[in-house]
């Protein structure tokens, strides 16, 4: 009963209050539930099935690399965390402090990891000897945990699921294609797998991660035309091993430093997922990452042989799909909307007349097309549903991406693109930090990236007029 | 060179340090490395490959059992913590607590997580309300922290990987059969792909888990005849439920309270493998669980052909086998050791002869035995190696078992037998908690389990004298 309730409040519609669209679709969704602790949200079966293949996924693309797989603790003393300057001050003031364990008081103060830089330095500096023990190519699956004033359910939450990875390279060329390959590693999976096109590019100073040389990013824009970082990838340099003291004998038999990189993707995708596919109906997940791909839904599943035909459709496709039937004793309209609200790509519908015909009507989420087939074809047929459907969502969100991509040759255009259209603005910048600075306080845009594919249109700042260094991509981010 | 230098210092003996060849292998077969932070261990790459064995195939067990994995926070706040008052006593001393987050001071502490059962009960409370709200079977993979005084790789760490399955049910009864039914998921998991038999039963009162009604157990037998306790699975009856108010309507529309049950299972279970399984030589793993089944070691690597054949052969079985090629500059007998000390099950010997003959060598980890094999029959002969020695491994551990299971009639048998013999002692007892506490106090050995099939030794409990309720296993434990 209660649940029924829930179903039957509809979901806000995203023009009328996004944000409110957006609680509504993951709360209703089922993909989490907020919890008693502060900033720390539940992650529900079908948010967490989403995850599972993301991980799956991801996964097989980082081994696919040399990756290992590894677990440090989660715990970091204080004296740890501040061995390197920025990335202390970057993360000190949000981390969680464990004074106490049981009824002792602890001789020194322990953090629960936000990220985990400062732990691999520390085992590498004890493992890591000769060129010989290099590189290290280290990924863990863990949660961290940020202290967040304010959150949002996969957005920003105090704690959260993700994967860090870690390297270590005899020599800075190495570090720096490690950098670019998982970056692209990232890109390649949004891309092709969650049907979220991307802008790839550096982060600028003011931007990138706490510690780290350079930051690379992939910047997603969500239906609001907000812009969702979506996966980071960091060059450190040596900074970080000179921190730490990593030094291993080179070939020449001399001690040199290492290189490193870390690159991490989150849950935050999760959200990306939503608001870039979603519509008012809620969900819509790309086929490549459904945990379940078609919903077969019985008509007038009390009349002999519906039910069987249902269940003879799911052995047929079950070997090559993830598929479920809905064999509840709602009604169709009922689970028609259920699959609907959760995102199921497909929906398989299958009443007495089409057993007469010997067909079966599959129902695309995205765009509501009916697509009849003879049911010994269904196979072949659903494969080309799923197939055309993560092109065409692709496509979607590829154009909507372009639609709201505008250049701003001066400051007024500038603002009256923030202002009017939104979405990602391409202008000129002088590189100064100052001036990055003063443009979020005018206005809250920041730099989202400097494309790795640098366009010219001007010869000035946008901002302030002095001579421009760089193409970035400007907008308003979650 | 460091790496060269590490390998050559021998393991210990088992025969003459145990505690200290089980610390040789777990460092040098480079499953783990300790950390800086206290009570913690890093768990390398061969190490967490075995984890995520076991965790893929554990996972697809309970997914056939109805199981749902999802995420909760890994803080839970003190309040909720004291909500069920047995489950507080016993967790309370030996939990981490967070008390400022960022600059802040907490007005509230929090503890990080030990277990999860009242964050589970806490949210179960808000998704049941109707009996068709139910089961709830959830599971999640995470890791936990007890502040442990004493730590050992894998056996005692205060931060430990594990699964928590959390479920709830309408009825008792429905409660009981799922705490069954996991322990039966795990002991038919260690059975058949860890090949360790076990002796399964319940835990005595003092044994159980805080707060349970009833706790059951896997226990396994290492190779020092000490038990070491495998997986639990808990029946709380509805404790929790009535301590955080969880009510669903059944269907007759009256409110009744939910029955719960938790399971886990640890990397505890690692330190088994090893136990059960090593030899003097390092690690031995089961084929079904071992990250590598097969290492192929070409011999004269450097004449025409060699390396050439090996890479063929390993294109020969990598569809349907874990393998992997060792083509470092190393001498064949330094990668023996090395295949021998990771406890790769098998290990296939190519050199210039076995060439000319068409033929290869496989060596069983477990025995050394050398099985001479035409090349193009080799996946059906490894196939048949790997089987066997599966189940050799599982035989010989159980004959370890049998051997080491003792009866005692009366307390100078049972004094006699874990001073001379060890391993478990079969044996009637009171079942008076005073009676359990004085035995431990005298000698150290604690009740293992009452098992499921019992039998009869006498009238009377081997320690008191007093009239005997049941047979238990005793035993000095990890």
């Amino acid at each position: 009963m209660a649940k029924e309730k829930k179903l039957v409040e509809a979901i806000t519609p995203m023009d009328k209050d996004f944000a409110q669209w957006y609680t509504d679709v993951v709360t209703k969704a089922e993909l989490i539930s907020y919890s008693n602790v502060r900033g720390c949200m539940i992650i529900r079966p079908r948010g967490y099935a989403i995850w599972e293949n993301i991980q799956k996924q991801l996964d097989a693309r980082f081994k696919e690399t040399g990756v290992d797989n590894v677990y440090l603790p989660m715990l970091i003393p204080e004296s740890l965390l501040q061995k390197e300057k920025d990335h202390v001050e970057g993360f000190a003031p949000e981390v969680a402090w464990v004074t106490h364990g049981g009824e002792e008081k602890l001789s020194e103060r322990l953090c629960i990891r936000p990220t985990s830089e400062t732990l691999f330095c520390d085992h590498v500096k004890d493992i890591v000897h000769s060129y010989r023990d290099l590189p290290v190519v280290y990924n863990q699956w863990c949660s961290v945990l940020r202290w967040e004033k304010t959150t949002r359910p996969f957005l920003r939450s105090s704690e959260f699921l993700w994967q860090e990875g870690h390297t270590f390279h005899a020599t800075a060329e190495e570090a720096k294609e490690r950098t670019e390959q998982m970056l692209n590693v990232y890109a390649d999976f949004c891309e092709n797998v969650l049907a979220i096109p991307l802008v790839k590019g550096k982060k600028t100073d003011k931007e990138k991660f706490a510690g780290a040389e350079a930051t690379y990013t992939i910047e997603a824009l969500m239906h609001d035309c907000k812009a969702l970082q979506s996966g980071t990838s960091h060059n450190f340099g040596n900074g970080f091993a000179k921190a730490f003291g990593i030094e291993y004998t080179n070939k020449e038999n001399k001690l040199s430093p290492v290189y490193e990189t870390s690159w991490g993707m989150s849950t935050r995708i999760i959200g990306a997922i939503i608001m870039v596919h979603g519509d008012d109906s809620g969900l819509v997940l790309p086929p490549r990452i459904a945990p379940v791909q078609t919903m077969i839904i019985p008509i007038q599943q009390k009349k002999e042989g519906v039910l069987d035909k249902a269940f003879e459709i799911r052995d047929m496709l079950k070997s090559n799909f993830s598929v479920k039937v809905d064999d509840s004793d709602k009604s169709p309209g009922w689970k028609f909307s259920e699959q609907e609200i959760q995102g199921i790509p497909t929906r398989i519908e299958i009443g007495p007349k089409d057993i007469e015909k010997g067909q079966a009507v599959i129902v695309r989420r995205d765009t509501r097309e009916k697509i009849v087939t003879p049911i010994e074809k269904i196979e072949e047929t659903l494969a080309e549903v799923l197939e055309t459907m993560q092109n065409d969502m692709y496509n979607k969100a590829k154009a909507h991406l372009e639609k709201n991509t505008h250049i701003a040759h001066n400051w007024e255009e500038f603002n009256d693109i923030l202002e009017n259209q939104q979405g990602f603005i391409r202008a000129m910048w002088c590189g100064e930090r100052e001036c990055e600075e003063a443009i979020k306080d005018e206005n809250g845009a920041t730099t989202r990236c400097i494309p790795f594919v640098q366009a010219k249109h001007s010869d000035v700042c946008v901002h302030c007029g002095k001579p421009a260094k760089c193409e970035v991509y400007f907008g308003k981010a979650y």
